[in-house]
């Protein structure tokens, strides 16, 4: 669908103008220096040529094909000439110019307009308010865009709304002679969207890693849904900004939306297997070594320098990273025992010394690629001056093209001087890192994909003994309230398969007595009305009472302080000791819930020791995220402390994830807390609200 | 004292070579094509002249004044080549070959050999094993170096052991064209070391950033002296690496040294007042903006950019490290809406759109500077061709040079093609990062920066409460045993008036007995001997005895389990209640002692939620402990508990500085637990290792 946006045949620039400093100028001399191999079609009332290409008065005009067509025209005239590219037969349309829906309603107006007559005549709009497009294949060379870096063909592409970070990427690569492939901003996104993107580059050949920019997702599910079929084939990598309330703040007034926290995108991006960065230069870093190398099989590296201190910086990085250092095998170490000089330092990390030569690095990288110790290479290389440093460079490329494990250079050298060393490097496909931190995180980041690509696939558990339907009359009945009931609380969770200790309603205290005696003591009584939403500020919760006159003492306080009508009790087993966790789900539009857990109490109070997750909450997700918090260690005992049933607690996610999903118009549940004990686990407390 | 190895006179090479490749070579090459003004004399017994100098057979020949001889020659000529030079009146040596103590025994004693010859002769060795020294001065420009970096004059100096990281550091200042002032690596530095050449780099004036890496220190007393010396003078930036066990390992096997885990540099940094880096990136873009800008009078930053997305990520960037992004003041706004774009956006960040001229940044810079709600200002800056970038950046340039509040730019652009509007930038002296996070986390720095000279002074207290010499009694009675008994240790904390328990020590059952009948029941019986070490595991605690049965009971089962002649019974006052912390101190040789305070329990087994000082510790830092601890809100009392006295913890942090300060003997002394309660705290068991 997106194929002749991306490979067009022939570009017209509606709106081309004579004068430099114009876009429509620069659209079409872009297109001209990159060596575009379409036809390139100004058109222009008034000019007979533009830039020594002959122009035409109307789309209408031109006897050539024409995939694409920009528009740099003011925003009132975009209908019209929208209904013109119609009749011509464009399929796609560049909007760059703005005064649309990012400048208010009026603007808004004209979008739809445009929008209407577009899709009438089966033409996909890109932006408008948008940079446009970039295709370096050499079949191709399309630089349908206003912007000034020029890249080498390569197989990165970028894709994201806001042009300015998009920008800073591709210069990002410029700046390190690494080449891009397909370059997309569509700034409002009116039409084409960036799901749609991703997946066209999913199916690219030419594309081998996926880089994005998010401040926020237009549309969730289907970004989640384009990525997760992409990085099925490719890896997807991508930064949100916009993390603070003030920068979702600068955010919003950028976008023109609403500034908001927003813990989704996060969770989508897990979810759909990408490896996110938070910050711009590990991802460009990152990207470059995905765009050459291959996928490490594990965590283990080794490494390779000339120079002892930046070795130990790297180290350190990539142990944080979650690497390790093996010591070399037996074989490897003979071998370089016998070929290194004998003050080399032959262990993990290598030292081949300042003077260590190309035959050093050649045989110390073929061992160590050929050493089952080793998933991926780490190379340090500074450049002295009393080497052959064009031959080492040699070596390491030589080794690289072999692509048998990753490998990443720390290339240490000031490029004026040895222009020809780094040269060989970047022409045989080593991605090269001025600093041994920046070296340490690309390669750190190819592990992590490899350790999302293994993570157990995860199933969407079905329950055989949850009771839709019994929950759905719950529902019905509770229909126009927005704080169900206790007893409807409760009676959901049952139908659930969701253990709560046992419960009667009663109206009065009579009832609640007769309730507690049924139940047996100690109970817990609970104040239960419409009106009563923090039922433990207002004193409504009664614990540990242990036999009718405790509860009748209770009940009668309640009903002293709190003023409603409907008041009833809600009377339940008492359950002490156990572990207190909390559990809960939020309902994000368009997206579905978030699911929290975490240990209640102080914990989450004081350390914010808490996870999320999207719903659907898979079997294997439920389970890492019990293992996932900070104090999980609290859940397998402590001092001598028994462990806890985390096969409960996951059981237990689960199943208010099922809840949930089911039952979409629930805003908010809380199970909290949550008691759990060496076997099973029991919800004391709940919530919902709609 | 260093003065003429920085701004040497004369400089000799001896080892000077005819070869290209040589170091003896490289050096003089280095003096010349930096624009040495001094005199250079290649000394080589068989050549005539070397790169066109006249050459000398011996150093005695040479006529002129050495200052600095640079020796490239076999270790085992060192020493005599020493004796030359002291005949010579040369003042310094730089060592450039290796072959000393780095390599073992046989080494280590020709190093010791010819320090002593210099030493005799009043000479001042730099190395052995070492790059030497760079001074960009212009009326000096020595490059008594073989590294390839050729600095312009700048105000950066760097100073390290580790050439390579030296180095890498110094190609990053100069591949963003920014100068530095001077550079010196010492290698092993048996002599000249790095904490002399700060104090060196502290008083020159061309030197307005001192930027250090370390590994570890040689001499962490020394090096803690002069830093904080230096901090008074100029800001000293400095990143430590071998932070992890396996960077440690890394470490040592290339400096020789023992790897182990290192907490006091991190420590001696902080208390010093250095601005600490892990990321060498991050170091080199801090030094950067130091090297340039003044120092903000606050944390609230201003942002400028004719871009959206890059101002997002900053922002974030910018929250992380602390600074606040307040609104614009009534006039700003007010001046801004009149002078931008109408679609400007007129808030912080301000966005004058990527049609935003040199003017539209000019007011707003301005009045930006002018605003004080702005202690610093961060301008993002794209080039598009459709505005007059050179012209924005001497508004930027202009503004900068006024010095009125710091200032970093981000600027985005291709360097190739926009190097006019880059070099406007740099020569009016504007730090610019390509990245904005790069740029937010420079700004970051300087704001950090501020935040330590605004750190209050702290001061060491003196008790009048403390009995010194009780304490030493104890201490000469123990004498010979690696752990106090328990009377001994409760003396000596009494001795520094720290609360503990009432207690006795009894020698058998029935003392036991009378001495719980003397405090009070209920009470606590420990078993004490020589060998128990860990008390609670071997059954020697037993707590909450309420009567001499219990009391009778419980020593009679210790001595059922414990077999040991001098067991004795340790009785003390139960003191149930409080809120559980720890507190040690542990000897960390070269430097003082580790204090350590933090939360007890599953706090510190499972959180590991503890901070960290050196002794002495002051009030400030004490307080500052107290407060440190991620679950600090447990002090101050959660879920309507009582806070604790957080004024008694500080002060008992500080007794137990002043006590492992006056008794550098104690190895180990745990406090663990302490009670604390609203009221005071109390030390309930605790441990003195010698």
């Amino acid at each position: 669908m997106l194929d002749t946006l991306f490979n067009p045949k022939g570009v017209a620039v509606i709106g081309a103008s004579g004068k430099e400093l114009h876009i429509g100028n620069r659209v079409i001399k872009n297109l001209l220096d990159f060596g575009y191999q379409g036809g390139i079609y100004p058109i222009n009332p008034k000019a007979d040529e533009i830039r020594g290409i002959k122009a035409y008065k109307s789309i209408l005009d031109v006897p050539g094909q024409v995939d694409v067509a920009h528009m740099v025209i003011p925003a009132k005239f975009v209908p019209m000439a929208v209904e013109d590219c119609g009749k011509k037969g464009v399929k796609h349309i560049i909007i760059n110019s703005g005064g649309f829906s990012e400048t208010g309603p009026e603007g808004a107006e004209i979008e739809r307009v445009f929008l209407e007559k577009a899709k009438a005549y089966g033409i996909r709009i890109f932006g408008p308010n948008c940079q446009g497009i970039i295709n370096s294949d050499p079949a191709v060379r399309a630089y349908c865009n206003f912007t000034f870096t020029f890249p080498d063909a390569g197989h990165i592409s970028i894709v994201a709304l806001s042009g300015g970070v998009a920008e800073v990427i591709h210069q990002g690569f410029s700046a390190m002679d690494v080449g891009t492939r397909i370059y997309a901003s569509n700034g409002n996104a009116c039409d084409i969207s960036i799901p749609e993107i991703i997946q066209y580059l999913a199916d690219d050949d030419g594309t081998r890693v996926i880089v994005t920019y998010v401040e926020g997702l237009k549309d969730p599910m289907g970004f989640f849904e384009a990525a997760r079929q992409a990085t099925k084939q490719k890896p997807v990598l991508a930064m949100k900004a916009g993390r603070t309330m003030e920068g979702a703040k600068a955010a919003a007034s950028h976008t023109g939306g609403l500034a908001r926290e927003d813990l989704a995108t996060d969770l989508i991006f897990k979810k759909a297997g990408i490896v996110d960065f938070r910050d711009e230069g590990h991802l460009i870093n990152a990207a470059v070594a995905f765009g050459s190398q291959p996928v490490p099989r594990g965590n283990r590296v080794g490494i390779i320098t000339n120079t002892g201190g930046p070795a130990v910086i790297a180290t350190d990085i990539l142990v944080d990273a979650g690497l390790t250092l093996p010591p070399l095998s037996g074989k490897t170490k003979a071998m370089l025992t016998e070929k290194l000089y004998p003050e080399a330092s032959i262990s993990n990390p290598v030292d081949v010394l300042a003077t260590g030569t190309a035959e050093h690095y050649l045989v110390c990288l073929e061992a160590m690629m050929a050493d089952d110790s080793f998933d991926c290479i780490l190379v340090h290389f500074v450049t002295p001056f009393f080497v052959d440093t064009e031959k080492i460079a040699t070596a390491i490329a030589q080794v690289n093209q072999q692509q048998i494990k990753p490998m990443v250079c720390n290339l240490m050298t000031d490029r004026r001087q040895w222009a020809g060393t780094e040269a060989i490097l970047k022409e045989g496909g080593v991605p090269c890192f001025a600093l041994p931190s920046d070296a340490a995180r690309a390669l750190g980041a190819l592990v992590r994909y490899r350790n999302i690509l293994d993570r157990p696939p995860g199933r969407v558990r079905t329950f055989g003994d949850v009771d839709t339907a019994g929950a759905r009359t719950v529902f019905v009945k509770a229909n126009g309230r927005s704080m169900l009931a206790a007893d409807q609380v409760y009676e959901i969770l049952e139908a659930y398969g969701i253990d709560v200790p046992e419960w009667r309603m009663a109206d009065d205290i009579d009832g609640a007595i007769a309730a507690a005696e049924a139940i047996g003591y100690p109970v817990v009584v609970k104040a239960d009305a419409a009106s009563v939403v923090h039922k433990s500020d207002m004193g409504g919760v009664a614990v540990n009472l242990a036999d009718a006159d405790a509860v009748k003492n209770a009940a009668r306080k309640m009903k002293e302080q709190i003023d409603a009508a409907d008041l009833r009790f809600f009377v339940q087993q008492f359950v002490p000791g156990g572990r207190e966790v909390i559990l809960g789900a939020k309902a994000e539009p368009g997206v579905g819930h978030l699911v929290m857990f975490g240990l209640g109490g102080i914990f989450v109070e004081v350390l914010k020791d808490v996870v999320f997750n999207l719903t659907p909450v898979t079997d294997a997700e439920a389970r890492e995220m019990v293992d996932g918090i900070r104090t999980s260690a609290l859940l397998d005992g402590v001092r001598g402390e028994k462990p806890v049933d985390k096969t409960a607690l996951v059981d237990l996610i689960q199943r208010l994830s099922k809840l949930v999903t089911d039952f979409p118009q629930i805003r908010e549940l809380d199970l909290n807390p949550v008691m759990a004990f060496e076997k099973g686990a029991v919800a004391v407390d709940a919530r919902i609200a709609l």
